[in-house]
């Protein structure tokens, strides 16, 4: 039995997310798309685990998986194979061959998120599937103030949807709000997400920097534990998995 | 009667350009669309000039078109209504009103092309309606020294696939190749492009970057007034039109 580790860049434009999730639809799933391609080379049924899920129109730029299976075929030949079989948007940047305690889900330490808005009257088209545009200025130092707040060790249940008994703090290392010409840059990496939350972080974010939203509600909130039901999220085109560190 | 000049962003991937060609299919036009969003503002047809052709599947950053109409609506309802009413893949970026000898074809002096190459072994999927992908290096010097040889005043017969006789004699005023990170970039500044003349600029300097052509070729070429067949054009996704100049 071999343990392989793959780095995955997709455009999440045309998919259901990572894998079907509750209110799932007819469009396909990254995961399926890529066990269809591995059941094409290995000719069975071969299960992938993803570093974790990405919603219905997220993105990756390296998104990391990986799957085990009892092949003699070389590496190289299964990195070529995958990529002729897989879809125009799914691309495998990486494979390499990892130990069989390697589990790309349970071995990740820290994933980072980026969201990108275009801050500017006129929209691109250029950017219709990647990035969200809001034509209103949003102030971009009080953006950060609250970025300070959320950032660090916390209970996120206030802010995300699920509201199961699972354990919901979570770390977040840095939550960084540029601005590159017209675009604001919302970075956010942390040692694991809850479902839509980086989505709802940055809806937060927004609502600050349109005047929406105070600094001090968002100190509420991160010491709240009930569900507000204030809290916009973010449309999931915006962001994308940059980098995923075990 | 009042002249307007809009500046243009469009995605090209899902037309079949500006305007039907002889081998037209059954894709809409750039042109087509914008007219039809003017029909519905102006309840009557409305034709519009562009400042050239662009191919199916090239894109444009800053097209400029120019239509008259007598109207009294303010400049900025119609800016309003044409954005309302254009498929997302085309925006109007700009509107003004120009003197009514302003014609958006014939009072173009120069414009502006940017081919884009990823040219690394691994393609991104982010890019593929937009750049085209070469997996083998590229010689970029030996593409500038091409390019050199193509810039200047030519008759552009031995290059262009047209055979009639029109004169085809253009000048190019700017032809540059750079590389930044993996992407090569090919600006061309010309006072007025034939028929897939820039496409196949791009086609000899990427045969001369993959070593497929020498230079003394392109100096054939560049004297020559026959068309010759060993000239491939490039593929139109990697082509943008920049910017018009008037």
């Amino acid at each position: 039995m071999r343990n392989f580790k793959i780095t995955l860049e997709y455009d999440g434009t045309n998919y259901c997310g990572w894998q079907h999730q509750k209110d799932s639809n007819r469009l396909p799933t990254i995961q399926n798309s890529i066990e269809q391609a591995l059941r094409r080379i290995f000719n069975k049924k071969i299960s992938i685990t993803g570093s974790g899920r990405t919603d219905a129109g997220v993105h990756a730029f390296a998104q990391v998986a990986s799957f085990k299976v009892n092949t003699n075929i070389p590496i190289k030949n299964i990195f070529k194979a995958v990529n002729t079989y897989l879809p125009e948007d799914i691309i495998i940047k990486e494979i390499e061959e990892v130990p069989l305690s390697f589990n790309a889900r349970f071995s990740a330490k820290k994933k980072w998120y980026r969201y990108t808005i275009l801050n500017n009257k006129i929209n691109s088209v250029f950017n219709r599937f990647h990035v969200i545009h809001i034509p209103y200025i949003l102030n971009v130092k009080l953006m950060q103030k609250a970025a300070n707040i959320i950032k660090g060790k916390h209970d996120f249940s206030a802010i995300v949807l699920e509201s199961n008994n699972e354990n919901k703090t979570r770390q977040i290392y840095k939550l960084s709000v540029s601005k590159k010409r017209n675009y604001i840059i919302i970075d956010i990496i942390g040692n694991g997400f809850l479902y839509k939350m980086a989505r709802r972080i940055v809806g937060i974010l927004i609502d600050i920097g349109r005047g929406k939203m105070t600094i001090d509600d968002v100190k509420k909130i991160i010491n709240a534990t009930k569900v507000s039901c204030e809290i916009q999220t973010a449309p999931a085109k915006g962001l994308s998995l940059l980098k995923v560190c075990y």
